[in-house]
């Protein structure tokens, strides 16, 4: 990966540069937050001309390590008005990696006033007009597909992106060409749309294999990883069997599944959209249905899914366990079914579905539908595929919905939508919503496997600090995750897989300290944007509001979550 | 002015305090900053039970000097997520004055299914039920003088305040009686409607007359100032004549008139609305009509005015410049009667009218309406009073609902909309947008009397640097800002007069030391909230698309903007 692509649209001008020194030993996300804070001004409009948008696989990416090609995407996020990268498996990163694109750099914004797509092959490099712009992610696919065939990768926006609604995500295709594997958090999907580009096809075709620093290495080492992978219970088997969705048990039973917008934390149907549940439903109607299904090429994990409705036929793939929590339990929806069907919608609006879920659970909070209302839920949905007025608020996600509608119950933080964990019931990811520089956001530091009392308030701070590097890492280097509970305690192997793939020399020593160098640079961008640690907090409905199982709140004070950041 | 009230809304509790030596010297403004920094946790939900609001006269209150009893609302807003300042003219403060009360203190809020209002007179303070909430704050306060008799002063907010939009201010009654001198600005009317506090009712019957440091010298001292307010050409003869309408025909001319959404600078109709001509209006309609009427007791500019209807039945009053730009050439409508008829129904349902002259403008601009349409401007408003769901966006001002409507164009600073002078045109005022505590705020720091050229970037952070200390003098002294062109130039007589009233020996100097000090104070809680000069700009509309007469784009440097508070 020895070259970068910009793309600026306000000129049409795409030219290619030579990856510089100070970028070689950066990927993913690290590479996409220092490129925004070298070039972003860090008190721009996000939806404005001066926000640019960048696209990297991780240090890995293209390599046949399992888990390894997830694509990143950083921005400055219309959400938290700070920096933003967001990650999904599937197909692009290994195909921009294939074609020795490090990153994509989309900057300025179309003048013109139809959408344009990017067309990115081994020869040539182009902005084309979208003759598929307004149409929903699935049809503007397919169309895609027909014309570059299915070697082609396909990075694309729903209109839901194209209309600047901040609850826009940006969608990539899998193996199968569905284009659902979405980087759905910050809303930069509607940076993507204001910039007027519907799409990025990246075809691979004719690219030279990749030249592995010592490919005969890697093939030893990545045997290891894959035995360590299979053999560990959760990668090797809860995750391919029950997928994300193992999760709804563990969260409901310690109440911090999110039901009826925050407000109860364990759900009277959570044995109807948990994991074994939704492994009963698929293996028993068959069809289309698979429940162990990779969503990038190699994946030895599979913990995603294709859910088939009552027919066999395909309804959405994958159903994951942030849906389930945010458009199920928090809507009090206990029907697969009916979530699977939301999911659909929201993703063909190129819509994130956690955004979604806590915005029409505050909608419904509100009294604007009752909880359990699928058929509303939808209709809502529908209101902002058409683009009402209704539809308009709710597309500006839960914080803006909450506020015209004045809920003082909006599960944000830094303006961005929770995910399935209520920070009540799993007080390590709260502080991580309240600290980490993406907002709320639960692949930012994941605290739910540490053996402690989750309510406990005294060990969170530092579980949260420790784990917020360690996603860092596996989002530099475009691993999924997943691999962490088998490989997390293997950094050195880590560091000598990369060397042996790249010929970045790096010990699991060094990888902590490029992530924390990382995070560094992620706070220095939020700092320059006037984030500050006063805004590390949690909504107060969840410091002054009991549980009412548990009877917990979210108790970390506010000196101990300011500490994070002021370190 | 020796106490200092606390009414604690939560517990339902009304406590007297006396006035620590630290507030001694403060008042208005540097007394309600000092209080909330002192007291407000600083990142709270302005909408929220941690916020507070403070009430306080100036140092001047109740004195008999002119124009010097502004009272002074404080709190955190809920549009700029900063403190904020707002104040008014009216009886009010005169009033606390008279009854020794410095400041008064609301927190908490009410757990209570109903409003509730404080009475306050010589023997009693008490919470009563307020059943004329969701009343208009005309019929609201015509039946609060049916009850408590026209001695009373109050304080109070419309459905706007009670629904908790943004854009909703405080108001308090004239001399006269009509509840229509507003504290508008920073959305505080929200935050006291949150609090469940639909009015307070000031009796000051029977309180012993204020007692003089020197009431001699201040009478002489008194004297001097009146004859400075008369013989100036602008407090003693544009403004008694014209009133602050005369402002229209200069803005227009340096091309500063906001029109249409702030996208021209000047108006074809601009000697339609300006004050001549506002002024012949009302002297040929005669009846109710009164071109030169005192907003508080003994003012001598006396630049409110009484508007009539074509009959000579009072309209509104008063029909104030601020309005006259934003809800007339913004809107460009260019018709005196459908300005003041907008006035009148923004007036009763609490709202700031800058801040909905401006959400209109952007509604109009998003296609909503058609410039120009003075009845569709009233239906929308309408719909604010239905509680629509479009009201429910509208009335939480222009950045929201320019976010809702997908707006590039919304003219606001720190999430407060900006008042009647285009910062292209007067650059100066645009620093003050930019940089004041207080978020777009034409009365934080004026820059449009000094004698340079408007749009020549380069004189315009050193004006307003100078300009932001004299406006907090004006503040807290509770002073009128419209004594400052007379009386700006003689602060050591500004200081000897307040010895002269309340004892506190204070030369200029101290005065402006006075001020640079509660600046500071704004500005460590802005700090502590998470508000940075990172935020400390305009909206890029401004910085990228020319005024078409004049060509001119805010072009005050990033650099220089950010320096005003890093100092």
């Amino acid at each position: 990966m020895d070259k970068i692509i910009r793309v600026n649209l306000s000129e049409g001008t795409i030219t290619t540069e030579p990856v510089p020194e100070k970028y070689r030993a950066l990927g993913g996300r690290s590479l996409t937050g220092k490129i925004i804070l070298d070039e972003v001004d860090p008190g721009c409009e996000p939806l404005g001309l001066r926000n640019k948008l960048v696209f990297a696989p991780g240090l890995l990416g293209g390599s046949f390590l399992s888990s390894s090609s997830r694509l990143s995407v950083g921005g400055k996020s219309p959400l938290t008005g700070g920096i933003k990268e967001a990650n999904a498996g599937g197909t692009a990163a290994g195909a921009l990696s294939k074609l020795g694109i490090k990153a994509l750099i989309i900057e300025g914004e179309s003048p013109l006033d139809y959408f344009q797509y990017l067309y990115v092959d081994q020869e040539k490099i182009e902005l084309r007009p979208a003759e598929m712009a307004g149409q929903g992610v699935y049809s503007a696919a397919k169309l895609l597909f027909e014309r570059y065939g299915d070697k082609a990768s396909l990075i694309l926006i729903g209109p839901g992106g194209e209309r600047g609604y901040r609850a826009a995500g940006i969608t990539n295709t899998d193996v199968q060409g569905r284009p659902s594997r979405f980087l759905g958090r910050g809303g930069l999907g509607a940076v993507m749309g204001v910039k007027g580009l519907k799409a990025i096809v990246i075809d691979p075709t004719g690219a030279e294999a990749i030249d592995y620093h010592d490919r005969k290495a890697f093939q030893e080492l990545n045997k290891e990883m894959v035995k360590l992978l299979k053999e560990n219970p959760v990668t090797g088997g809860v995750y391919p069997k029950y997928g994300t969705a193992a999760m709804a048990t563990r969260t409901n039973a310690i109440h911090a599944l999110p039901t009826r917008n925050f407000s109860a934390g364990s759900f009277e149907c959570a044995n109807r959209i948990d994991g074994e549940y939704l492994h009963y439903i698929i293996t028993s109607r068959g069809g289309a249905g698979d429940t162990t299904h990779a969503c990038m090429p190699g994946c030895v994990i599979k913990c995603s899914n294709i859910y088939p409705d009552a027919e066999g036929k395909e309804l959405v793939a994958p159903l994951e366990y942030e849906t389930i929590g945010l458009m199920g339990s928090n809507l009090s929806i206990g029907n697969l079914d009916d979530i699977a069907r939301l999911n659909y919608l929201c993703n063909d609006l190129g819509l994130d579905t956690i955004e979604m879920g806590a915005t029409i659970g505050v909608a419904m909070d509100q009294g604007l539908l009752t909880f359990g209302d699928a058929d509303g839920a939808a209709a809502l949905l529908g209101e902002v595929a058409e683009d009402t007025l209704l539809g308009k608020v709710l597309g500006q996600g839960a914080l803006i919905t909450g506020k015209v509608l004045g809920s003082r119950r909006i599960p944000v933080a830094k303006g961005q939508s929770m995910p399935a964990y209520d920070p009540r019931g799993v007080k390590g990811l709260g502080v991580t919503y309240a600290t980490s520089p993406m907002g709320a956001d639960h692949t930012a530091g994941n605290t739910i496997r540490a053996e402690v009392d989750h309510t406990d308030p005294a060990p969170q701070p530092a579980l949260s600090r420790r784990a917020q590097p360690l996603a860092m890492i596996a989002d530099f280097m475009g691993l999924c995750l997943f691999v962490m509970p088998a490989l997390g305690a293997h950094l050195d192997k880590l560091g000598q897989i990369c060397e042996q793939y790249c010929g970045l020399k790096i010990s699991g020593d060094e990888l902590l300290a490029a992530a924390e160098k990382a995070l560094q640079v992620e706070r220095e961008f939020n700092r320059r944007a006037g984030l500050s640690p006063a805004q590390d907090r949690l909504p107060e409905f969840m410091m002054d509001e009991p549980l009412p199982v548990s009877g917990s709140v979210f108790d970390v004070s506010l000196d101990e979550l300011r500490k994070i950041n002021e370190e």
